[in-house]
């Protein structure tokens, strides 16, 4: 007990110096003060090499310095909070390409005029992540109905008409859903429902939808998790339908456990472990090197994902071997988000841990089997 | 003397047997009987493994066995052009989105629907190409009309109003110049212009222009060659102005030494050897592994080229250390183009070479001070 007690300390005061030092470095490198907004194209040393803002990840920073305000008293600063309002007005004068619509821009010059428009949701789905918690911070209403009304436009071109994101309709464009979209409406409809019983009313059928939808992405009599099925869930042919993304899939498995988690369905929670955690990390382990491969193949081919991902393709950061690839510590892609959101995540679970292996002086009852916890996330 | 004639000889035979090789590859998996049209998603063994159409790697395989069937008597077969005509016929059916537009598919279903649109030139490109190469091969005048026909609309898009490419117009894009733009209308220049005065002098300001354009790419006083810069030849700033690709570099620079061999400009051409094909080529070379860096950042930083480039990234094949990545020889990006011309070209010059060597018993006369002589392509 007592040397478990000890192993939990030791990770959560690392993972909490690990957050320390990476929300040091985006405190102090990132913000722009002349224009409002963050450079999130940092070179290893912190250094600037593109003045380009990616509306996603300018929005994923706010909802990171807000998250991080709201949850850690260290980080209850009035400079924190202050650099998120900040990145807050940059999106809100800038990240539509044409207000009163509201699609967004996917990338903005330093000053906030569009660059490119991208043809998914998700510029539009991290706004509303970033205006929703905005709101639980500074308790202005403004910024409450700018997230409703950006998650009601998204829901809109998900479920009901998506001619509003421009994508054309060609007789050979496959009829595909990236498991994606379902997993960020989810991902949204968690993060407004939050003590929220109003919003979490009305969106609840829409969760229960995108659940169905993201199940719907294990295929092959529960051998594999695709990315990419049809609309009527069944697998779809070629590259495509047989893209996986083992992390995607972990991260799909974390939604749906929340939600399994919310609806008290033990029978679902058990096969979300299944499908979403055992069998992707499992599957999509690398043996010979370790870590989990980014892309695989359901069929063992290879993959070709080093083009054309709307997403973007992350490929080539570290190489098979571990080595590290590109020294960028942030880009057109990664930004102040996943790092320090998952370092805040563990070292609030590890402190869940700890006080629980504290207060429980029964040996026999190990943490493992105790109760998922809906986390502070 | 000697032994340069058999050094020469020696690598023209390997070459041919990898020539040899490289088309029977093509020759015995690609071929779609059922639907006319090729397979270039070929894994290592030269199994499909997916059954997309991609149009401009269709239009480079029917431009491929177009010249090959003219060039080498080897591959003067009837097999080779029927195959050429059926790819032809499947472009010809099926390339355009909507006939009698232009615009054409940048990837196709197995049986020819149109999956996706790139805003770019470069499957109209190709499409030229190709139809011209039949042309030649079968006198058959409706391919040159389908040829020149298309050049035009292309030269439309490019010169007078790019509106007809559907490229948004947003505030924050870069008003900007890939070199790939006029390198393409200039290989098409001089495709068409073989043999025909009455095009060449129909295309002549426009390759003048086209030679002018790409020549802007030669930045900071003649330090780099820079894959994107300002329509009025200046620097851009971002990732996206320091971006280099060495290759292309030197790609360029055999278009341009073709025309400044027909503009008989010995002091053009020295600037060219200079700058596309020296300079590219040291900065470019990866002196600890040996090989071409696919992509560079002209001031050194890291290059973010793993992501959203019109043309697709080819990042990846190989890495750095030279070990395969990617074990498919045909895929989304990777068709039967680069390597059987490569092939084709170095035949043909190891043949001029080697009958030079025999018809020159003057062994103060060596082959590397023969005048450039425009070769077959």
């Amino acid at each position: 007990m007592e040397s478990e007690r000890e192993t939990l300390q030791v990770w959560k005061e690392r993972v909490e110096q690990e957050l320390d030092r990476v929300v040091a470095f985006w405190v102090e490198h990132s913000h722009d003060q002349e224009h409002g907004g963050f450079f999130t194209c940092l070179g290893h040393d912190g250094k600037v090499f593109d003045d380009l803002k990616y509306v996603w990840l300018q929005a994923r920073q706010v909802w990171m310095y807000c998250r991080l305000y709201r949850h850690f008293q260290r980080f209850h600063q009035s400079q924190l909070l202050d650099s998120a309002k900040a990145g807050g007005e940059f999106l809100l004068r800038c990240a539509r390409v044409a207000p009163p619509g509201k699609k967004c821009a996917f990338v903005l010059t330093r000053d906030g005029r569009p660059g490119k428009v991208q043809r998914t949701i998700f510029s539009e789905c991290f706004y509303t992540m970033a205006m929703n918690e905005l709101w639980r911070v500074t308790g202005e209403v403004r910024y409450q109905n700018e997230a409703v009304g950006m998650m009601d436009e998204i829901v809109h071109w998900v479920r009901e008409d998506p001619s509003g994101l421009g994508q054309p309709q060609l007789s050979g464009a496959p009829a595909a859903e990236p498991m994606a979209v379902p997993m960020m409406l989810l991902h949204l409809v968690q993060q407004l429902s939050e003590d929220n019983a109003e919003l979490a009313g009305k969106y609840a059928e829409l969760e229960d939808w995108c659940a169905h939808r993201i199940l719907q992405h294990v295929q092959r009599d529960g051998q594999v998790v695709l990315e990419n099925v049809s609309v009527d869930g069944k697998e779809l042919p070629g590259c495509l339908g047989r893209h996986q993304n083992p992390g995607h899939a972990l991260e799909a498995g974390w939604f749906l456990l929340r939600y399994a988690s919310r609806k008290e369905d033990p029978k679902l929670r058990a096969h979300i472990i299944d499908k979403f955690l055992l069998l992707p990390f499992h599957s999509g382990w690398d043996e010979e090197y370790g870590g989990l491969f980014y892309f695989k193949d359901a069929d063992g081919l290879c993959p070709t994902q080093f083009r054309d991902s709307e997403r973007g393709e992350w490929f080539g950061y570290l190489n098979r071997e571990g080595k590290v690839a590109l020294t960028i510590k942030g880009g057109p892609f990664k930004g102040c988000f996943h790092v320090p959101r998952c370092l805040a995540m563990c070292e609030k679970m590890l402190g869940s841990l700890l006080s629980r292996v504290a207060t429980d002086p029964d040996p026999s009852c190990s943490p493992s089997s105790a109760p998922v916890r809906r986390g502070a996330k």
